[in-house]
């Protein structure tokens, strides 16, 4: 089935979902972009990413496209549209369309929407843990804007699959940023949650901020901070989360099993207790 | 008059000038792009943007869209079919079209051209000399693959405007790297050019390339090290390279003089040398 695409007000076949080569969404990745997960044909966590939307627009002074409210019925009419009941809905705002210069032009936002039915719920992944790798983290210096500069994360991912590994966890300065496109946690051997605090090094992860309350509410101990990946290789187990995979357990790093090698109880529970609240504020 | 745009084959009015919204370009800014000058209807140095853009393709697993013969066709064509006498071509490959997914997918490039026309010969800031403010250096590690991601050039130049200069340089570790769009350069109390080494940290200038070799070809002595602003500030000259600007003379730095705030006599002198015999090269 041909899905339908959504491009600047227009629900077209995606064979016909084009923008104009002039957009600066495709000559300069002046373009942000968020992820909502649907489940049973709701959607999870909507009004952070609308706001983490919202956020990143400003930060780069870019026009909010449309009203919140507007938006929400623009994903309904995408889920209804699509037969969406289990995957994602895929959400781009550019600048516009202008002739090519480094200078803002003044024209109004491109939006674009388009879905991906998936298996996020049982996500093979999630029962058998991923392996990572550690790389340099070379993307710019403003991670927690959600822009469409992902060539690094990119090219990490590949490095992941030719090392036979399923992703890469970001490493600056000594101390692991977040993964290609997640965020990255260890439970030391105290049962501590570690990851790293918030600042333009990473993404502040809307699902990060529902599982850090998850896990102070189920009274399971929590520091903001950065970590090595010596320190990660040591700890009890390791996980990463994001809107996506939600809490997705990390059983081995550059080869080193982590603990057991096998999915960990915390990162278990809190999976569950994620997906738990998650479904029922679903929207 | 509405330009002529090369789309994957197809030359098209720039309102028809689309690509799907799965391109990578668009979705990822996995794409890499050149841009040849253009005066008197021939191209300055096409074979060195033809070297560089399949040393970017080859830096991230691209595949070439064609030979460099096709490549330069594919040039005169749009001069001929934009009747482009002065001016620049921009030329973009892209990884293709496909579903969203951070791992590469096997898919034929895309390839996009449009031309601008533009005085670039007697462009106002080579007589008068641009005003650039320093700023943090805040893009990606692999500044030397041309890649589209350009929303921090774009935020320097934005924030040059709001200071009231025309660039800014961007400073890292406490040393310039390079301009928004240009190489940097500085002429010492004592003639001598200093111009930053190549490495990840900047783009491997064509134009630096040539006028870095008609220099030495005029006897002035060149040093490739990194330099500071503090360093830049108290120099005789300064000025950048690019592809369209060729030796554009930098007159401020923050607000500060350079030499006697004019147009210093290097900077001029290599603009006429690279100029001469660029033209007389050109094809």
């Amino acid at each position: 089935m041909s899905r339908i695409v959504y491009v600047n007000g227009e629900y077209l076949p995606e064979a016909e979902a084009k923008i104009s080569v002039f957009d600066r969404g495709f000559l300069m990745a002046d373009a942000v972009y968020e992820v909502t997960s649907i489940i049973n044909g709701k959607m999870l966590d909507f009004a952070g990413h609308a706001a983490r939307l919202a956020r990143s627009l400003g930060e780069i002074d870019m026009k909010q496209p449309c009203t919140i409210a507007e938006l929400e019925a623009i994903h309904r009419e995408m889920i209804a549209r699509n037969d969406l009941s289990e995957g994602l809905i895929y959400l781009q705002v550019t600048r516009g369309v202008a002739d090519r210069d480094f200078a803002f032009p003044d024209v109004e936002p491109s939006m674009v929407l388009f879905t991906q039915a998936k298996n996020v719920l049982n996500a093979p992944l999630a029962e058998t843990g991923m392996k990572v790798i550690s790389i340099p983290d070379i993307r710019w210096g403003r991670r927690d804007i959600k822009t469409v500069q992902l060539l690094a994360p990119s090219l990490g991912k590949m490095a992941a699959k030719a090392a036979g590994a399923d992703d890469a966890w970001l490493v600056e300065d000594g101390f692991v940023t977040e993964g290609t496109s997640n965020n990255a946690y260890i439970v030391t051997q105290e049962g501590t949650i570690v990851t790293r605090d918030l600042s333009h090094d990473i993404l502040s992860g809307i699902t990060r901020e529902a599982v850090l309350r998850f896990a102070a509410e189920a009274q399971i101990k929590v520091e903001e901070r950065p970590f090595t990946i010596d320190e990660a290789k040591a700890a009890k187990e390791a996980f990463v989360t994001s809107a996506t995979t939600f809490v997705g357990p990390v059983v081995a790093i550059d080869g080193i099993e982590i603990g057991d090698g096998k999915v960990g109880a915390t990162a278990r529970r809190l999976r569950e207790i994620y997906l738990a609240e998650s479904l029922k504020s679903a929207i």
